[in-house]
């Protein structure tokens, strides 16, 4: 091969490399996703099995961060990529920690329903638990999606977004408590409610974590922290 | 200068630019403990002063962050590192991450003792949540120091008092169940001891993680997840 051609094949297969990692994110993505939804279900349907499940799953989901973080450091030490490639590899081990992270929100909610195998089970008080799950699959999904297309133009409607699972989880809390006081036969039951609708808040916190690494890998700024109009004016910025 | 010159001119640019980080990353972890030390006292205390503080403080830690994280970007850019420095500089970027949502469990105890102002306020019930503190303090402190000096040897024993922590922490949410069972008036106030004592046994997670990543930075292996035994044999291991 002359000189040219070499150079063809290791670019393309530096391509190769990148497109492997952005897949191997997603499908990482779709488990984590899976294991949200799985585990919040069982829990609201009292279904051992399912939470049997999604507490197995878990340690797929953590080899996976693992593998994908070591890929990426591979290809960081071997190629020394810069600009996008660069960002995008820092980006990528940065949600994987965020997606890592959901995973375990889901696994605490699939343990604490195995926890309560058994114990009075009130199926119609679900409701808000379930608004609240609709909300942040919604926004972990939009994220995943931002990411598998370099695409900002989204991540705006996520963050925001965010803003109502919090007053969701607010008023979720406010009710829980007065259930509490009324009933102090409610509490146990009340807090383990308490406990799922924050893991599910604080998912949707991970999911707008992953859309401030694409803007970063996308635009190549660092929006953490920003205010609302701060990072509107940079997801609208053409770079 | 001639090229031997330029050489050894560089490499000290470089071990400068890699001792700055390593300097920046413990005055943020040293702003960090401050923070935890100072909002849970805030918290037990009653303190308005120093619970506005901390959340005011609580952007310098997300500064310091964003700041460190672009300087090992640009580092990685601009002088492709191997083995040793690259890792140094992939486990900071994850260790500053942690030690921002150390900073964010130390704002939200803060922001919770501000919205108690006024409200019953009982002196006498925070041993627990003081010895806890005492607990996760040491652990933070210990991980901080391992990464300060490159050294593993302690991190075993950090990694065993999560265990502790984990323990005192599932002890003082029984207590406080009980607490709300007998009298329903303590709800509010249990519950706020509740998410403190869950903010604390967090802080014990996130330490637990940096220390992981000091371990992969001295010892070039990737130890989450692993079972106890796994992580000794990785610590005790000769590199």
């Amino acid at each position: 091969m002359d000189n040219s051609k070499i150079k063809q094949h290791i670019s393309r297969q530096f391509n190769e490399e990148m497109e492997d990692i952005r897949n191997k994110v997603l499908t990482m993505g779709g488990l984590v996703e899976q294991q949200v939804d799985l585990a919040t279900k069982a829990f609201m349907g009292n279904d051992m099995e399912n939470a049997e499940k999604v507490v197995q799953q878990d340690q797929y989901v953590n080899e996976m961060e693992k593998d994908i973080d070591h890929e990426c450091t591979e290809i960081m030490a071997k190629r020394q990529p810069a600009a996008f490639d660069l960002r995008m590899l820092i980006a990528t081990i940065k949600i994987i920690t965020d997606l890592e992270r959901i995973g375990d929100e889901a696994a605490r909610i699939a343990k604490m329903t195995m926890r309560l195998e058994g114990a009075d089970y009130y199926q119609d008080k679900y409701y808000e638990i379930e608004h609240l799950l609709n909300l942040v699959k919604d926004m972990l999904n939009g994220a995943l999606d931002a990411y598998a297309r370099n695409d900002v133009e989204e991540v705006i409607a996520i963050t925001e977004q965010d803003a109502k699972v919090d007053r969701e989880y607010t008023s979720i809390t406010r009710q829980l408590i007065t259930q509490m006081m009324e009933n102090p036969r409610n509490i146990t039951r009340a807090l383990d409610m308490l406990w799922a609708a924050r893991a599910l808040e604080r998912i949707g916190d991970h999911s707008c974590n992953v859309c401030e690494q694409v803007i970063y890998m996308v635009k190549g700024k660092d929006v953490r922290h920003l205010s609302r109009e701060e990072l509107e004016r940079t997801v609208n910025s053409v770079r």
